[in-house]
């Protein structure tokens, strides 16, 4: 058999990684667009996947999401710009800041995670939800094993 | 639980496919930079991942990695230049190029698949063979329903 008709039968654990994150974020995104949020990317969920409604702190979301602090400061930036979060000081540390959702920013949490749920269910219902649950516990124990690679994300661009 | 908490303690599908992918990733190219392919990028992977020993169609490549043809076009041209791969003429269509792995290609994609393989064999030992060979099924399964989304790829950027 031909390598690429062999990764097309038995693909591997990247090629299943990407297939699913690349369309996971197509399917959210698109339906994030048609609910009245257009303008917000991929990589924004860096930062609105991680977000609490009462605001977080950068380097938390970095350490949530395994970006850099400076990449997410970036993505924060442009999340300020569209209008869905603000940075205001932290009441615990005056020196911090937190970044905070604006209503535009909780909205879109709101209707993310709803989408996220319903894409769940739907592949629950498809390949049968006790199936579908020991798959997203054995995911859990392999992305955990795989992030704990010790190398530096921005080496992986 | 606060929303932050929540997506620990049950990651969606969404978190887990990246985390297990940018993990992936950085742990196949930090181990091919060690075994003389310091130069490749994650990127490359749409080509290198598919690309036959006797030479694939770009249009084949694009079709298999989920990108677009003018980006397959991009990374066939850094791959040129590293020294990966050469255009050649197709036997089977005047008009047709091929895009054909040189020694170093081929010396990269056998170290590649090597490396693939022994990642998840030690998944597999780590979380037990039969649970892992099902979950690859329903991951399979998986990502067959959410690559199916009708979308191009590119608005997912």
């Amino acid at each position: 058999m031909r390598r690429s008709e062999q990764k097309q039968v038995e693909p591997d654990l990247g090629i299943l990684a990407a297939r699913t994150l690349f369309g996971f974020q197509r399917e959210l995104f698109t339906r994030l667009a048609a609910q009245g949020h257009p303008r917000l990317r991929p990589r924004h969920g860096a930062v609105l996947a991680y977000l609490d409604a009462d605001g977080s702190r950068a380097t938390d979301l970095a350490a949530q999401s395994g970006q850099h602090k400076q990449v997410i400061g970036t993505l924060v930036d442009e999340l300020v710009a569209l209008g869905y979060v603000e940075r205001q000081p932290d009441p615990a540390d005056r020196r911090a800041k937190l970044v905070v959702p604006t209503e535009k920013g909780l909205d879109h949490m709101a209707r993310s995670d709803a989408i996220v749920a319903e894409v769940e269910s739907a592949h629950a219902a498809a390949v049968g939800e006790q199936a579908y649950a020991a798959f997203k516990q054995v995911f859990a124990q392999v992305a955990e094993r795989q992030a704990g690679g010790g190398v530096s994300p921005d080496e992986a661009t």
